[in-house]
C-alpha cells in the first residue's frame, strides 16, 4: 500500500476505498447504481448525490481523511429507514447513520462508500411522559432542542457532550459529557430503543418499565455500537427534574495535580457534584482568548451543584473546604443564569478555542479515562509528555469520572510534528491502559480507536464482539470499517 | 407429551429430561460418563454425584419441578472453571453455574442434566480499591459477607435482593432489590466481569475505568444472561460510601392505592429515597405473624433515606408531607440500628412469611414491573384479580421502581386451585405488558418466564437474542433451556 493511500495520522492505516486490509469491500458499481436508482424512485429529491453534500457527510472533525458516502438520503419515518436498509442490503451497499456529524473518531466516514442516512428530518418529540420521567423521541432531535421542548414541564435530559449532538448519535456513541459524573452516561439514560436491523426488520429493545430482567440487554448492546449492529430510529429516554437550585463557579489551583486531587476527594467524599471540569493552564489561556473570559491563567476546575437550596449550599461548602485544603481558591461563583451559561459555553467551546490557539493548524481531539485514583498521575505524566514532545496541546476533562481530553494542534505539512503528535497519542493510550483505564471514555471507537481495542480488551473479548457483529450483520453493510472488522485472514 | 412429563404449573411445558420441545438434548450416556471420569480425575472429591447433593442443586424455590444435574463440581480457581467447561464442551455436556440457589425462576435447574458448577469455594475478596470506590471479588461471595468485609473501610455494596445471594448469581440474573430505586440494579453497579466462554477461554469485559466507549458493552450483555452465554468467574463492583446518616421507618396508609400514589409522588418529586417498599394488608398480617411485628394491619410503606444529617432530615420531611397529604401516617421511625435491622429483616422474610400463611402449601413468587404512573392501577387491579380468584396471595414491592411481587400460595393437590393460580399469573403478566411493563423486573427469565419473552419484546428482538446465544454458545451447553431456546422447527 502506498503512503498516499494511507490516512494522514494514526496507527490504523485507513486506506481510501475501494478495498481495505480487513477484507471489507466497496460495492460493485452495478450494485451501487441499482441502489441509487431504487432510492431515487422512492425518495426523489430526498436523495442527494452532490459531491459537496456527500463530503459534508464524511468526517470533518478528526484526523481521518474525509471519506464521503456515494449518496445521502433523508428519511422521514421508520418505514423510510427500513426501505433504505432493505434496498441497500439487497445490493450489499453500506449504510452509515448520520446525526449532526459531531463525532470525533470517524464514525460517519464512508470508507467503502454507500449511503449516509441523515436523520435531520426525523427530529420530533413523539411523547413526553412527565409522570414517568421519560420521553419518546426520533433520533435526529438535538439535545438543545429537546431540552427547550421539555423546559416547560420542569424536566430535562441531563447529558451534555458540549456539541449540540443528535440524541441518536449520542446513543450510538455511548456519549457522556459534563453531567455524567452525576447523571451517568447514555447507557444509564436510555430506557429503550427501536432499531432497524440489517435485514430491514425493526426491533424494540425493551419496554418502558424502569428496570427489567427479561432477557439479554439489547438496549445496552445497541448503545455504543455506532451503527455497526443496526440503525437507531427511536429512543425512549429517562428524564430528570430540573433542579430546584443550581450553583456553579470556577476555582483556580496552583497545579493540575492539586485540581485533580480535589476532584478525586470530591468523588470519594460522596459529594453529588453535577459537573466537575478541569481546564489546564493552556486551556484556560485558550478559553480566555476565544470566549472572552478573564480567568487567571492557572489550572481551573469548573463545578456545578444541583439540588435543593439547602443541599446545594451544603455541597458547595464541602467542596470549598476540600479545594481550600489543597491550595485552591478563591472560588468565584456564577450566581446569575447568564453567567453560568457563559461559563459552560466557554467549556463547550474548548475544542474551538484549542483550534484557535494555532489558526490554520490541524486539530486532533482524543480522550481517555482511568480509575480516578490514577487521574492526577495520568494527567501530569501527559503534560510532561506534551512538553517533551514540543507540541501545543491543551488538556481538559470530565475529571469526576477520571476522563480527560487532549486537543493536539499540529501542522500537517510538518512531517516531524505529525510524527510527534502520533507518538504522543500512542503513549497517552498506552498510559491509560497501563493504569487499567480505557482508550476512549466517551468519543467511541469509530475508525480512530480500532487499533487499540485488542490491547484494551484482549483477544477473547474482541472475538466476542466480532461474533456479535457477524450475528447482527452477516453481510457487513452496517457502518462497515468501524469498531471491529472481519477476522484477520 | 403426557401430562406427567409436564411441569406442574405455568404455561411453558417444561418436560423432564432427556428431550424437550425446543430441540435441546441431554448428552448421551457415553459422553456424560467421559465427562464424569475426567472431572473425577481432576477434581477428586470436589466432584459430587450423590442424589441428595444433585437435587439440592436443582431448583428449590419455584413452581418448576426439581431437575437435578448429573454432578456438582466445586472449582477453586478460574483455571478450574476453564477446565470444567472444556471437559464438558468436548462431550456436549451442559454446564449450569450455581451460586446459593436463591433464584426464583428455575435458573439453576438442569433440564438436560449436566454439571452444576457450585462457586461455594470461590468466595474471596481479591482487592478493594477504596480510593476508586470499587472492589474485585470471586463470584461465590454473598452480599452479606462482602459487606462485612467492606464495613471497616466505610464502604458498602448497596444492592439487596433480600436473600443472601452470591454476587455472581446477582449479576447473572440482573438482580436489583430494595436499594435499587436509589443505587440502580446490577447493570449499574458492575464495572467489569471475567467470564469463561463456551470454548473455555476467559474473557474480560472491560477495564476498571468508571466509563468507556470502547466497543460493544459486553459487561451489560453478560449481566442478566443467567449463565447462557458464559460463566461469570470474577466481578469488579462499584461501591458506595456508607451514608453519614440513615433514617428508616414505616408509614400506614388507608389503601394500597394511596400508598402507591405516595411512592409515585416521591419519585416524581426527585426525593432520592434509598428504599420504598410496599406491603399490602395481607403481607403486613403475614409479616406480623412470622417476624413478630406489631404493625397495624393496613397497607404500609417501609422507607429509608440515606445522606448527610441535614439531607436525611430534609428528605424525611418532604416524604412525610406527601404521605400526610394522601392520608398516610402516623410515621413510625426506626431510629436505632437494631430496629432498622428488624424492620428490613421482616421485609426480607416476606417470602417466608407468605409461605407461613398456609403451612404445607406450595408457593410461587413472581414479579412484574411497570412504568411508575401505572403502578397503583396495576397493583389494585391485581388485588381485585386475587380476590376474584379466591387465592391467598400477598403483594409487596419495590414500588419506587414500579416493581412488585405476588406470592401465590396454593395446594398442589387441588387441580382447580392450581388452574386459578396459573390463570392469575398469566393475567398479571398480560396486565403488566399492556401497561408497557415487563414480565420480570428482577427475578429473571430462567425457565419460568421464557414463554412471555416474545410477547414482551417481539419477534425481531427474540431472534436477535437467539442469534447472540448461537454466536456465544453454538453447541448449546451453557445453561441450556433458560431464557431462550433454539429457533422453533
Amino acid at each position: 500500500m502506498g503512503a498516499s493511500e494511507e490516512a494522514k495520522i494514526g496507527t490504523v492505516s485507513l486506506p481510501t476505498k475501494p478495498q481495505t486490509p480487513n477484507g471489507n469491500r466497496a460495492p460493485r458499481p452495478a450494485n451501487l447504481a441499482a441502489v441509487l436508482s431504487s432510492l431515487t424512485q422512492q425518495f426523489g429529491n430526498r436523495l442527494v448525490t452532490s459531491q459537496a453534500v456527500c463530503e459534508q457527510h464524511g468526517n470533518t472533525l478528526t484526523w481521518v481523511v474525509n471519506q464521503p458516502p456515494d449518496a445521502v438520503v433523508f428519511p422521514q419515518s421508520i418505514a423510510d429507514v427500513q426501505a433504505i436498509v432493505r434496498i441497500c442490503a439487497a445490493q450489499g451497499v453500506p449504510v452509515i447513520p448520520f446525526g449532526t456529524g459531531s463525532s470525533l473518531e470517524g464514525q460517519v466516514n464512508a470508507p467503502f462508500g454507500g449511503v449516509s442516512i441523515d436523520f435531520r428530518d426525523m427530529n420530533k418529540v413523539l411523547a413526553v411522559h412527565s409522570e414517568d420521567l421519560d420521553c419518546v423521541i426520533e433520533p435526529g432531535i438535538t439535545r438543545k432542542t429537546l431540552n427547550e421542548h421539555l423546559r416547560d414541564q420542569g424536566l430535562f435530559f441531563p447529558l451534555d457532550p458540549g456539541a449540540d449532538a443528535s440524541l441518536g448519535g449520542m446513543a450510538a456513541t455511548r456519549c457522556s459529557g459534563t453531567n455524567a459524573v452525576r447523571y451517568g452516561t447514555m447507557k444509564d439514560n436510555v430506557l429503550s430503543l427501536k432499531v432497524v436491523l440489517a435485514n430491514g426488520e425493526m426491533m424494540t429493545t425493551a419496554r418502558r418499565a424502569k428496570k427489567s430482567s427479561a432477557g439479554y440487554d439489547l438496549t445496552r448492546l445497541m448503545i455504543g455500537s455506532e451503527g455497526t449492529l443496526g440503525v437507531i430510529v427511536e429512543l425512549t429516554l429517562r428524564l430528570s427534574g430540573i433542579p430546584e437550585a443550581i450553583a456553579a463557579g470556577v476555582c483556580p489551583f496552583p497545579s493540575v495535580e492539586a485540581a485533580c486531587n480535589v476532584a478525586i476527594l470530591t468523588i470519594q467524599s460522596g459529594i453529588p457534584v453535577a459537573r466537575i471540569e478541569l481546564l489546564d493552564e493552556l486551556q484556560v489561556k485558550a478559553s480566555n482568548a476565544y470566549s472572552k473570559l478573564t480567568l487567571p491563567v492557572t489550572p481551573m476546575l469548573f463545578v456545578e451543584f444541583h439540588g435543593s437550596d439547602a443541599g446545594v449550599a451544603e455541597q458547595s461548602r464541602r467542596f470549598g473546604e476540600i479545594a481550600s485544603e489543597l491550595g485552591g481558591g478563591p472560588f468565584d461563583w456564577a450566581t446569575k443564569a447568564e453567567d453560568r451559561t457563559k461559563l459552560w459555553q466557554a467549556r463547550h467551546d474548548a475544542y474551538w478555542s484549542g483550534r484557535a490557539l494555532r489558526p490554520g493548524a490541524s486539530v486532533f481531539a482524543t480522550d481517555v479515562c482511568v480509575p480516578i485514583s490514577r487521574l492526577a498521575e495520568c494527567v501530569t505524566a501527559t503534560q510532561r509528555d506534551i512538553a517533551e514532545s514540543h507540541l501545543i496541546a491543551p488538556i481538559m476533562g470530565h475529571v469526576g469520572d477520571g476522563n480527560f481530553h487532549l486537543t493536539m494542534t499540529f501542522d500537517m505539512a510538518d512531517a516531524d510534528e505529525v510524527a510527534r503528535a502520533k507518538a504522543l497519542h500512542e503513549r497517552l493510550i498506552a498510559r491509560a491502559l497501563a493504569m487499567d483505564g480505557t482508550c476512549t471514555g466517551e468519543h467511541g471507537v469509530g475508525q480512530g480507536k480500532m487499533a487499540y481495542l485488542e490491547a484494551e480488551h484482549g483477544r477473547p473479548a474482541l472475538e466476542a464482539m466480532r461474533a456479535i457483529k457477524q450475528a447482527f450483520d452477516p453481510c457487513g453493510i452496517m457502518n462497515p470499517g468501524k469498531i471491529i472488522g472481519p477476522a484477520p485472514a
